[in-house]
């Protein structure tokens, strides 16, 4: 198993959950099997798992529980990535025709169905009826702010405060429920639970900026997407909001916005979009945001331990920023 | 509230109930907000709940908790509904162009994703480890039969076993939940759980039995659907599966299972099909292994104290054969 040079310390409990995480031999057909052994195992730097490890190594915590809650998080995030992957593919995608038949479809929605069962189990497993609350709250408020990106209005859609709720609900909610929960698996006082779940919280907002940065400023190639695939998508991101800021009228970006362009015209004005933005310094402002978010994560933990990992997780908080896929 | 009269008995609990599962106020969007309540008002007998309710009754039970289960219950039976009716509305329904726009499916996918949030939610309510284990676990069951649906072989799906399975998958696996969760609840000795649990499965069996007999027997107005839509699916029933015990080659059935018929032909084939099932006495032996089912059923109350809830749980297993919708 590849992990990130931060994450060595706790190599052995990843291990675990990735064990834990993949173990799908009871699975009856074959086919099924190895697709969820691909979905299940094709994930990236496995963050989730490991802020859930780190935050309980502050007390000396019962590592199974840790193992089946680290599992739950990650299994949980994998069926959010399923559904939402239907949703563009199937319907939202610009352009493109998918690939899928019908059946993949149908299989599509019931796979992820099954790894949210598999997640709750999973938190279950824990046997902290606290842990499973924290857990199915944070699966609504993912809900609800996919829910809120279809019903909410296009305008509504281009402010900060909007932006901000949206990140919230998709990666910071369940960033800040890992190191709140693994915390609290730990027995550790209530303060420093809400210290670490302050530290997710933070870094998830920032991880998620770096993110969406990424998608303007990144490598296709490290990226395995192309640049300007958000805003292909309709999705505005905060480069997009610093610039509209600060140039309110823009054409370009305002035709973008609107869907006027059509067939290669389309191709070149969001070519032109994603230039026009990147060159107007939305992109630093956009970083100096996450900075921003970095340095509060870094604060959330002062009231800790000094120990390797608080360390690991002060490396993190800057690997999050400083990345390049 | 419209309550069968067996449940008069529990009114008032299930009118908490429904108030619980209602409460969507807090729900930002108007347009999401009456689709919820449209989705979780349009459900049928509260059967599930009733369950819960019922089963919690044998010793003194934490009431808010009990209705915190019984709501948990009917919206992951409202979810899985959703995404059944996605599933075959959108990829398997023969011949009917959807009306589904691409936002709604979107909407549907998401819908169903936060309503299973929301019962786990209620679920973790009962601060009942246990409870949230088993409510987990159900989950995982009624998914993986729907996978098997997909995944199994055509031949499979012809035999008795891969019924039972699919049944207690679909149906009777929340049937046996409900009713020992709600036990557990209420702190009775883990024998009643188990007794409670065995009238919960065998009730739920009888109860798929019976719609599926209904669905060639029954009458179209009170069904609010047509005859036959199982098979129109391509879903085996016990009367098709007893049709083919007595009349392995039949002609026009093997054309249906088969789907070689289109068209017009299609329809009055599949008209034959259910015509000749329904004259071969497929349909009695189905009821009368659905008796057999309410007979164990009845059984498993036996040991439980002789009150006016062991009563209507009696009754409520008579009514699960006698009804015609």
């Amino acid at each position: 198993m590849k992990v990130i040079p931060i994450f060595e310390l706790i190599r052995e409990d990843l291990e675990r959950v990735e064990r834990k995480m993949r173990e799908v031999s009871h699975i009856e057909y074959e086919q099924l099997r190895a697709t969820l052994d691909y979905l299940l195992g094709s994930g990236g730097k496995r963050l989730r798992p490991a802020l859930v490890v780190l935050s309980s190594k502050f007390y000396p915590a019962d590592t199974e529980k840790v193992v089946s809650l680290a599992a739950a998080v990650e299994t949980l995030h994998t069926a959010t990535l399923i559904h939402d992957d239907l949703i563009d593919n199937s319907f939202l995608r610009r352009g493109n025709p998918t690939l899928n038949t019908m059946w993949n479809r149908a299989a599509t929605v019931l796979t992820g169905d099954y790894l949210f069962a598999r997640a709750a189990a999973f938190a279950a497993e824990t046997e902290s009826v606290r842990v499973v609350s924290i857990f199915a709250q944070t699966l609504m408020t993912i809900c609800n702010g996919e829910l809120n990106q279809i019903f909410g209005s296009d305008e509504g859609k281009l402010t900060r405060e909007y932006y901000y709720q949206r990140i919230y609900s998709k990666t910071a909610s369940l960033f800040a429920a890992s190191t709140e929960a693994g915390s609290l698996l730990s027995g550790a006082p209530e303060t420093e639970a809400q210290a670490l779940r302050n530290y997710g919280y933070n870094l998830g907002m920032a991880f998620q900026i770096v993110d969406d940065v990424l998608d303007f400023a990144g490598n296709e190639g490290d990226l395995g997407k192309p640049i300007g695939s958000d805003l292909r998508q309709g999705i505005i991101t905060l480069p997009t909001i610093h610039f509209l800021e600060a140039h309110s009228g823009d054409e370009v970006v305002t035709r973008v916005l609107s869907s006027r362009a059509e067939g290669d015209d389309e191709v070149h004005v969001f070519q032109l979009a994603v230039e026009v933005i990147k060159e107007s310094g939305a992109i630093e402002s956009s970083i100096t945001e996450a900075q921003r978010f970095v340095a509060k994560s870094r604060d959330a933990l002062s009231t800790l331990p000094h120990n390797e990992y608080r360390q690991a997780m002060l490396d993190l908080a800057d690997f999050v920023v400083e990345r390049q896929e």
